[in-house]
């Protein structure tokens, strides 16, 4: 599984990093999510190799124009790019009207069927190689994170059991080890029963903003890698407070709580600057969280590209 | 007068172009007209000298996406930045009722009023330093171009007339000199009276999705620059026909009828490759505009900035 950043600023695009957007890539093949769609997301899936024809859902974590406004022209550019499967979403109830009224007045006539999933129901989602679970957060406006766990992940046969039932070695064993349950001596036999799992499924949960880590106790469990918003630092908890979002001590020092082992931070305010010499500068962030988290902390950068491999190791992709 | 082109691609953005947008920028100071506001205008803003607080008005030429999906953003990133002033919008109706929808639904409020003029009643509007009128087009959707007259501009004072009338040299003159009407011996003169134009007044005309370009003959009048799209090329001319655009000998035929001066063409379908050696070629778009077209004929880039001098000469401005 592959987190690829599309954009990772607060409020408004800079000029190195775009309003909110996060690409998921299922380990196989070329399946992704994307979490959030601020504008000018499109612009920045042209400079990967996206595709709009393997994307499997759309999530928006709240009704924010930084988070949203790029909803309108990816659908469209899906559209005119000959997109005809279906795609889901799943966003705030809010969005699936604000839609609507995009499509009528805007003329834009969608060649492929919408399906949408209301956020606020909390849902679960089944796609075919990854569940998507639905968690509620704390902001100004109903918020929500996303937790996704692959579906389909290696296993072995247990040799010993199968042989304990007597099913001898041939297509049975192909069968059962590719998922399918069987037929055998008249009993149905499961095929989870007669696997040996090597690795935890991987989990990896994206918060929308939020001012209360510790609402995603459950979201993480058993999660390798969070995805949270720190739009500030310490200095600024007043006013995070008063607009709903997290400074990075209060994300990171739930993360250790948890024992989180990979925190990515995002959604910065342009006031943090590039440069560590800056005041404030984005290395303050860091340096705040770092102060209390003991996992492996990262601070994402739009077209920064992680992966979280089979046994769960996170690392950062290096750059081309 | 410049025009700082910000999106020049026809439809969905391309990694060279975006979609349209068109700055026009006052002879005098930093006031800048915005005409149509596809996604991601707001990026192409971050990268020039435009500020948000000196934006005088946005026009939107019609609804499609690819002309107004930036118009929510752009608003609240300059609220964000801390805009107060009105701004007024001419656009379409339709316009107006989905930016109300938007700011309901993302919870979007501004700090500063909008003006909203409907352009489907083909309004002219009076700024300080300019004059807007509104002309209809032909498209599949209600399309307008706006001819753009600067209002205030050089005059001399006419000492001959002056001294015939018998007006002392003074406060008087300066007066008449600013476009003041005056009182003297009792009777109202009136500035425009006593003042000699050294030159027209520059006149612009950017016109929106049309494929009609014939519809442009008034607009034209004493202008010296018409922008206009030319999405394809006569190859093309059935699709085009059927889509509501021009192709580029269509709109360029036209300009020669009118024998205007200038015409930049933009708006080009992605499927003209920026390649020479390439085809089809946005080479193919000018040559087929230059056989039939005696003036001087641009193609609009992003990014590309011309100027219209007092005298009325059109010229690029070197990039930096």
């Amino acid at each position: 599984m592959n987190i690829l950043f599309l954009g990772t600023s607060a409020g408004v695009p800079t000029k190195a990093r775009n309003v909110s957007g996060v690409a998921l890539r299922e380990s196989k093949g070329k399946g992704w999510y994307l979490i959030d769609c601020g504008e000018g997301t499109q612009h920045q899936v042209l400079h990967t190799k996206l595709s709009f024809h393997s994307l499997k859902a759309i999530l928006i974590t709240h009704v924010h124009g930084d988070h949203c406004y790029g909803l309108p022209g990816i659908l469209a550019s899906a559209a005119m790019g000959g997109r005809e499967e279906p795609l889901t979403i799943v966003a705030p109830a809010g969005i699936k009207a604000w839609l609507e009224a995009t499509c009528e007045v805007t003329q834009l006539c969608l060649p492929f069927a919408v399906d949408f999933i209301a956020s606020d129901e909390l849902p679960s989602v089944e796609f075919e190689n990854m569940a998507v679970a639905t968690f509620r957060l704390s902001h100004r406006v109903a918020s929500y994170a996303y937790g996704f766990t692959e579906r389909k992940i290696d296993a072995a046969l247990d040799i010993e059991k199968l042989a304990q039932k007597g099913i001898p070695r041939g297509p049975l064993w192909g069968q059962l080890k590719q998922g399918f349950d069987v037929e055998f001596a008249g009993e149905r036999l499961k095929s989870h029963d007669y696997l040996i799992f090597k690795n935890k499924p991987r989990k990896v949960v994206i918060a929308g903003d939020n001012d209360r880590p510790e609402l995603l106790v459950d979201a993480c469990e058993d999660a390798q890698v969070l995805v949270h918003e720190a739009t500030y630092t310490e200095e600024m908890a007043q006013k995070a407070g008063d607009v709903g979002h997290s400074y990075a001590k209060l994300v990171a020092a739930f993360a250790e709580t948890v024992q989180l082992p990979n925190l990515v931070l995002t959604h910065f305010s342009p006031r943090y600057q590039p440069s560590p010499h800056a005041s404030p500068s984005i290395e303050d962030i860091r340096a705040e969280a770092q102060s209390v988290y003991s996992g492996s902390l990262y601070l994402a950068q739009d077209f920064g590209e992680y992966t979280l491999d089979k046994s769960g190791h996170f690392s950062e992709v290096a750059g081309e």
